[in-house]
């Protein structure tokens, strides 16, 4: 490990993997209604959709993390990231336990040039520390130790208190800005 | 959660788990022959069995982990710890994917009072920020941002550079010392 590189923390779901999407195809599959992400803005997950106990069972459901599709963009920028930045996935997994040999799967299929050495299933991150964490919830960003960037998400965008980016563009462009700020 | 307590990291194998007598107990089942811990001493687990594949094979058997007897005194000493300290467990977890589920099931019989919030799972060590780390490994401890405490294992017993208790009972006076020192 180059010990000069900066650290990134990186969430899972809803960052790297498009968590929402995942639930409005389960949702659609079960109840044949599509609740887009417009009638969900500023609504936690679960209470964005009119089956109220719908998000909960999914989480539980064993293949549900395994088949989350790839958020747009990632791929190509992690891998980018990852030339000046030492990159940590750091996803709050264990309140799922059925979860974890499915994440670590998914990566393994989506970010194979990830190491098991820099991946970090957490409950809080608080005792997390890397120079940045890239997440979708202020549970998360708001006790982290480094620069805080919001992803933008459905249910988050009413809290502004963090840098928020839209995309994985939006991502490299703002640690590009970083860099030169930096340099 | 309150901010105010400090924080502990606690390793699992070799601190929490006493994984050289489970090493022990499967070769001696395997081979037939029980290797003690004096006969291994400043050898790295791997080297310290006559079949040096068999560490190797167990920690990739499904079960291995799921069955490592507790370390003496670990479950009283954790709870009285918890009194005091907010208690993180932090296991290099992920480099073996089967032991994940295992793992989560090994804390829920033995340690069912630690909440998944305050369970991580990783690679390597160095971006877990917690007051104090108790480990067995230079590998974890020699790049943990807080006072590093080393847990007395075979394998560990010319490595000199950090404070190390010999039992549970020793980390307790250690860190009772600690805490009138920063009264």
């Amino acid at each position: 490990m180059n010990k000069i590189k900066k650290t990134i923390g990186i969430d899972m779901d809803g960052v790297l993997a498009d968590i929402e999407e995942q639930f409005m195809d389960w949702y659609e599959n079960e109840h044949g209604i599509r609740v887009p992400r417009e009638e969900r803005l500023g609504v936690m997950e679960p209470e964005g959709f009119p089956d109220k106990g719908a998000v909960k069972r999914y989480v539980y459901t064993p293949g549900f993390f395994r088949t989350i599709p790839v958020m747009e963009g990632a791929v190509a920028a992690v891998k980018q990231l990852m030339e000046d930045y030492e990159v940590y996935i750091v996803s709050a997994a264990t309140e799922f336990p059925q979860c974890l040999s499915e994440k670590l799967e998914w990566l393994a299929e989506h970010f194979p040039f990830i190491s098991w050495t820099n991946i970090i299933f957490c409950g809080d991150k608080s005792i997390i520390d890397t120079d940045y964490l890239i997440d979708d919830h202020c549970k998360n960003l708001d006790f982290c130790k480094g620069k805080a960037i919001m992803f933008n998400a459905s249910h988050n965008v009413n809290q502004h208190h963090h840098v928020r980016v839209n995309s994985w563009t939006e991502v490299l462009a703002l640690l590009e800005k970083e860099s030169l700020v930096g340099a």
